[in-house]
């Protein structure tokens, strides 16, 4: 990518693997150093060390079997403050000024959602001050400040992500570079598919699908964020120097992938399905079934009616939803039995969802048509189907998931040994 | 005492030790509902759990050999963030509302010194705020934010004490309760002294002496903050309800002690000796000594000067200091020893050092008479003396330190068992 050697400013994102012990702290300063001695700027965001988090969420339990979400932001945001701290003085061993700043320092201003605050404003006029004055700046990821009661907040799973790429967006950096323990985004998860390609680039709207759509690499909000601001990502091996892929707006011309109508495909196994047996088929029956499971906070993902039988007046409705969340959602829905009127609840968590994510969808037909012949081919049954503009979804026994997200990425091209695949054109689908 | 029957706000300082783990801080968390119970207005200020504090210098020493105080005071501050929201979640399980908060939130305002920060200003606005609507608040001990850099600051040794003593001052409460693992202040160390006394209450300026003496229940430089804002201390167990010993400006009437000569004995190992031998006896000869220690930034305590023989017009200087900080001493007067002309460098760490405080010394003559007598009569030789207007200190062979707090004790009736000791008049001394 032309980018990396033009970048003044780049935001640099760590985990928690790789900073678990005193080794990977020094390994991750040298790599810090490295880019500052480039000459660009660094602003560095850091999680918790290792099990740090787990570790207090233990100590919570002993004291209180239900911790006050306040008091558990405070606690959590301990690890945080250990990480970045440490950081900072392995860097400055190094020679190079370093200084650590919490999340309320760093101008991370959120609402007051205790666990699963959401960015609201970022004021990193301490960063941009630390940057003029040409040291490293090590900033807590995963916390904020409440903008309303002035409390300590987490922004919840993936928060640390959202930080990195919130201050880069406040910043206006060249590049947030999100630094995991694989070499990147792949066109389908390695373990499953051998031949899965590393992307060189993927747009936003792509990467959101795909994360919505069981690929862990990044969080669906930190992707969201990136996507409204702008913020070129970079997701790279924290292991070595490789290029990674980019998440970018557009692909740019002259990547490979710039045609390709699939970026991947997806993967979940975190999901059950509920089938809710001879509802009755008339008005604001199926509304009161949604408003008790929205009542019961229950995250819905697909969702598929049958056609009623005529001669019942009875018709199915089937949903996937996280696995987690089964037994309330079981709950709630035997709750209103009587009032609604259904016979019974089938519960299935033996199933499995296959997502193809390709911007390129948009303007080729037959992509559905491809892809049902591909898992048709490998004795594939489909269950339920849902679309959006750029992604297809199908739910089949999670025993034949691997088979079929196989069938998949050989129906597209997107093997890493066949080289005019996946370029528009190349393959005539 | 009358003022624990009267009290409203009262500000409460847990020590480490006292929620070493989640049974600790359970048994905290009733001791502070307690009191909450009983009416009042709660501020609880608590230290890092028990070895928290070694753990994070030992994880900064694997990082860094020499730790930049910046980041050792931001990474230190997460030992006291950890133990503050646990016991917040502790006391809420218990059905009361309990809202920590940092240094920096409380409005704990210091200088920039980190590692031994230095309170100047106090502004417990949020502290007042959750007291006025009924919240128990609990405050990280030790630690501060710089009224220069905004940066994150500790106080060094004792500044849980301190930090609660100041929040006491400044939001004027009734008390500031110090619970320890001893009953009080007692009259000489009872490791030492069978028969000591708990005292049930000491002067400001007496527990000063005490404590630049030796006395480790409470440091000095809390105690210098009570005086200047006259907050009376309660220093009390954490293990029973049993009153302690209160830190006042006076001792109140009645007190059994309120006309006492003597306080207690207070004693030190912690200290060496240097003699500087065969020194002209020539003005600006002891300036340039003593010069070189202060830019060593050695804590001289006790000096000596012998009278100069006037056959040689040489002289030998004696002076005690901290054992810990000998080899520096040593080392920057060898360094002037070509210039200054002394002869050798004697060092001894085998002394002890006694001390008795009272502020009847003021007015009662001949309390030297009888400490030396006493000591002679146990056979203790005096190596130096130093005294203050309500304290007498002597050097003897650390091995007769026992024996001289013994003989000491005794002589002034201080034994509990002397039921019509230490009062004026009582002893006719």
């Amino acid at each position: 990518m032309g980018q990396s050697s033009l970048v003044g400013l780049i935001v640099q994102k760590f985990g928690g693997s790789s900073v678990a012990d005193a080794e990977g702290m020094k390994r991750v300063a040298q790599r810090i150093v490295t880019t500052k001695k480039a000459g660009h700027s660094v602003v560095v965001v850091v999680s918790a060390m290792g099990d740090t988090t787990d570790e207090l969420i233990n100590l919570a339990n002993q004291v209180s079997p239900m911790p006050n979400g306040r008091e558990l932001d405070m606690l959590l945001t301990a690890g945080e403050r250990i990480s970045m701290a440490l950081l900072a003085m392995a860097i400055s061993n190094l020679g190079h000024e370093a200084r650590s700043f919490t999340g309320s320092q760093a101008g991370i201003i959120t609402d007051s959602s205790h666990g699963k605050a959401r960015v609201i404003d970022v004021s990193p006029g301490r960063i941009q001050e630390a940057l003029d004055q040409g040291a490293i700046a090590i900033v807590a990821g995963f916390q904020g400040v409440s903008q309303d009661t002035k409390d300590i907040t987490t922004l919840g799973r993936g928060g640390s992500d959202t930080t990195a790429v919130a201050l880069a967006a406040a910043l206006e950096a060249d590049v947030c570079e999100i630094y995991t323990d694989v070499d990147g985004v792949f066109s389908a998860d390695p373990r499953i598919v051998q031949h899965a390609r590393q992307l060189t680039s993927i747009t936003y709207e792509e990467m959101l699908e795909m994360a919505a759509s069981g690929a862990k690499v990044l969080h669906l909000r930190c992707v969201e964020y990136a996507r409204r601001f702008d913020v070129p990502i970079h997701v790279r091996s924290s292991f070595s120097n490789k290029e990674g892929t980019w998440v970018v707006s557009e692909r740019p011309e002259g990547d490979e992938m710039e045609q390709a109508i699939i970026a991947g495909v997806a993967h979940d196994r975190s999901e059950a399905k509920i089938t809710i047996v001879g509802v009755p088929d008339r008005p604001g029956v199926a509304a009161a079934i949604f408003q008790a499971l929205a009542d019961a906070q229950i995250n819905l993902d697909m969702i598929v009616q049958n056609v009623s039988a005529a001669a019942t007046g009875l018709t199915d409705i089937s949903f996937t939803l996280p696995k987690d969340e089964g037994q309330i959602a079981i709950g709630s829905l035997k709750r209103i039995q009587g009032e609604v009127g259904f016979a019974s609840l089938q519960y299935d968590d033996q199933i499995g969802k296959l997502s193809l994510v390709g911007a390129g969808m948009r303007s080729h037909p037959g992509i559905s048509a491809t892809l049902f012949a591909a898992l048709s081919g490998a004795g594939v049954n489909i269950e339920m189907i849902s679309t959006s503009e750029i992604r297809i979804s199908i739910v089949c026994r999670e025993s034949d998931l691997d088979r079929a997200v196989q069938s998949a990425h050989s129906a597209f091209d997107l093997d890493a040994d066949n080289p005019e695949a996946v370029i528009y054109g190349g393959s005539g689908r």
